[in-house]
């Protein structure tokens, strides 16, 4: 099958209204990892949370995760309180509660607690400085490290490492991989695009002159 | 339905075997962004193609798009050919390459070009000075701008501005989107886990005191 195919020149994306520029981009890095992110402030511990959809593994020895931070203001609550505490939470999303995730990005004032408008509930575990959304099914306690700004766009990566994993316990695999997909965690695409799964399949460790087999869950138990 | 949930905490990470490790830390970012990198050496041409599933939006005015390069052998050779040529390409990942994909992460020798070695096909268009992927529906060429070093993990956020894209055509929406699922692109988690996906909706841009809706796509278009 061709499939025919549209080309797009550096000028032809900077010649775009801004909108249209900002929802195309946004596409190109394909299906993103997508998560709230839930602090309070130090002074009245006033709970925030927040979609973000540019979570990146940074690395596994320790636990390092990032996030891209924009200057916006939506953000700012999240980086502000992340900034004064020290703490913050990552909340895996899932089907029941990604409209209320979306709604988190509306532009709520610094009083008024997302928690609060769209009826996710903020919850403290292990003494831990952050509060967690309950209705999450995999949720992370992250300390944060560094803020590496990136002055090419005056956007900044925000590096956590994770102190507190809580996930379903039939989601973890003889071989540590805790499965998103059974874990009912959802992807999301765009600025507004969201998706459920289905694995195709895992594949074993790559290796030359070798091809790469399905790994059996049931023998990976 | 009461979920049972397990809890670990950052010392019961570090002291996991350092595979079992990788693998489980690797999946806490939920889905991620999976594609394949395409480069050539400056002096012999030699390509060169890489899985990475570490990309991340940096931001769309002007288009920037990242991600991270592990000091490791496999991935060396992708930021050494970018770091001499300045160029090179993002391929999404579809059902019909994504063995092919996972198999480029295998460690080949720096003379072993991976097209090859996956019959995976080499193109350049546009006398862009990398090879895309012929088999990739959406195709990126992008030029390097800098490299962030993450001096926490000794690990580097790349960043580059998107030069040209290629889509099908009946994957761009009125406002600009690019579809992915509709593009077939896939994702991952963990380290070797690809997955198709499934839309549950687009929802339109959230404002404080209304609920989202869903977007129709038809009259969006």
């Amino acid at each position: 099958m061709k499939i025919e195919q549209q080309h797009l020149s550096h000028s032809d994306l900077m010649a775009m209204e801004q909108r249209y520029r900002a929802s195309l981009v946004n596409s190109l890095s394909g299906f993103k990892s997508v998560a709230l992110i839930g602090t309070h402030s130090l002074s009245s511990k006033q709970t925030n949370l927040a979609i973000f959809n540019s979570l990146v593994h940074i690395g596994a020895n320790p636990p390092y995760i990032g996030f891209i931070s924009r200057p916006d203001q939506v953000e700012r609550h999240t980086l502000q309180n992340i900034l004064d505490t020290g703490y913050y939470t990552i909340n895996h999303i899932n089907e029941s509660i990604y409209k209320q995730a979306h709604q988190t990005s509306a532009r709520y004032t610094k009083d008024q607690s997302e928690f609060d408008a769209t009826g996710l509930t903020p919850v403290y575990k292990e003494n831990f400085e952050a509060p967690y959304v309950n209705e999450s099914f995999i949720q992370l306690g992250v300390e944060f490290k560094e803020m590496v700004p990136l002055s090419i766009n005056n956007t900044s990566l925000v590096i956590g490492r994770i102190v507190h994993v809580y996930f379903p316990s039939d989601c973890l695999k003889a071989d540590g991989f805790i499965d998103p997909e059974q874990a009912q965690s959802i992807t999301c695409s765009g600025l507004d695009s969201y998706h459920l799964t289905q694995r195709l399949a895992r594949l074993s460790y790559a290796k030359p002159g070798t091809v790469a087999t399905k790994i059996d869950e049931n023998q990976n138990r």
